[in-house]
């Protein structure tokens, strides 16, 4: 079922090392109306950590600071390991463009992940199998056309503005890509960032948007991953508030098969 | 009822200005068993960010990784502003001692709050008021004295371990300053990782324990919190997630009247 020859994702994130500066590209597969995805760029950022030939251990959180946009083209990725201890590693990547000003900001931690006690408090939410329902249309946008995605609930209707009371904020979704692939860490990575806005879900249309910070967990080493062995995540997300220009998300990504494999926050910028 | 003269909160929170390095020292107030308490180290950051003669807006997002220790007096902070839009400004704060490694990564996003359209989806929850609680009793952490804890629910119960089942790692408490103090948000990002540690409530015991990397969104700018005009928020947090030694949290805090001002998510280090 998985394709055989390099995913067009993998493409998309590609990185070609440097010592302290390594190289990355924008894909047009997966821009978005004014620049790239900013999902892909962070998988692009993850990427090139896991591919650091001093990295050890897994990714344990990374977050992204979107500072200026990110023309189309070729950047540099400016990457440190700032500390490193027995078990842990602090990286902090800088992206940019021409050798001019940091387009993106990025902090990651790395873990040895040691076995230790382990419990799952939060439950896999109910859901229909991904077979079960239809595919989010092919839209404008060319990354949103590189995912599957099933919505459970939260199917956003954007030709229906509210008039009174906002819409519920909340989604529930299947998300794989659209050419199957089977689910790591920087496709998880690129998958945390794939909801829709919060505010086009709350006001039913698209405004002026875009996120200001995003922040992954890893709950999932490389181990636990192969062995989910899966091509899909179920994803839920919600916001909490719009206020003074600017609203959150929180969101989780699952598997099939019942384990939280990552947790995401995001804080994002709106006209409306 | 506020103190009037200078709270030992802004004492251990003071910098001293210097061009892009700062001064602070670590305070025996706030001292957690291993080191400073994290979210006065956290709140120290943003103070020097807020204090900074180049900063322009109110803080929308911080991110703190702790990479190593901090050991007892004098630290720098290395404060860099990345990059500057018309309404948002981009900082990286180093914390090191003695100048040679980094003990703490934090990056921030300060923005101008413009008017906007507005809209809490998330609902206070309910609480029985402060006065009405019996507050947490004084325990051997310094810090934790500092802070007038209630709890509403998920009081926790340390000396019983679980013996089957884990518990739940639900709270829901009032937390003030123990001597009285507005909130700005200076005192919301150190209440942000004033939280217990999740795993000490899922197992009813303390073990080792240290967080690794906390985000905090600010969903109120200064004007908001003058307002606001209080000195103690309802706050939440809970836990998804135990495993492989590391556990993550998501929190909230709320005004009395019903405000959503913050919102922190973190993943800690544990020994279970």
């Amino acid at each position: 079922m998985l394709a055989r020859t390099e995913h067009l994702f993998d493409d998309a994130t590609r990185v070609t090392a440097g010592d302290s500066r390594w190289q990355g590209r924008t894909s047009e597969d997966y821009w978005a109306f004014v620049g790239p995805f900013g999902g892909v760029t962070a998988a692009t950022i993850l990427r090139a950590l896991i591919d650091h030939p001093q990295r050890s251990g897994d990714p344990l959180s990374l977050t992204v600071n979107f500072c200026a946009p990110i023309a189309q083209g070729d950047f540099d990725l400016d990457v440190r390991l700032v500390k490193a201890n027995r078990s842990t590693q602090h990286w902090c990547v800088e992206l940019t463009q021409g050798g001019t000003e940091v387009a993106t900001l990025a902090t990651a931690v790395f873990a040895e992940r040691r076995p230790s006690w382990s419990h799952q408090q939060a439950q896999l939410p109910q859901a229909p199998p991904f077979e079960q329902i239809l595919p989010y249309p092919k839209v404008a946008a060319n990354w949103v056309n590189q995912y599957d995605f099933r919505f459970v609930d939260g199917n956003p209707d954007l030709a229906a503005p509210i008039k009174d009371a906002p819409a519920s904020a909340f989604s529930k979704l299947w998300i794989g890509d659209r050419v199957p692939r089977k689910i790591d860490a920087v496709s998880l990575m690129s998958m945390s960032d794939a909801f829709f806005g919060r505010i086009f879900h709350a006001r039913r249309e698209l405004v002026p948007f875009g996120t200001v910070s995003l922040t992954t967990y890893f709950h999932a080493d490389a181990e636990d991953l192969a062995r989910e062995d899966i091509s899909r995540v179920l994803a839920v997300a919600d916001g909490r508030i719009f206020h003074k220009s600017y609203g959150d998300q929180i969101g989780e990504l699952w598997s099939p098969g019942g384990r939280l494999l990552a947790t995401t926050t995001q804080i994002a910028y709106f006209k409306a």
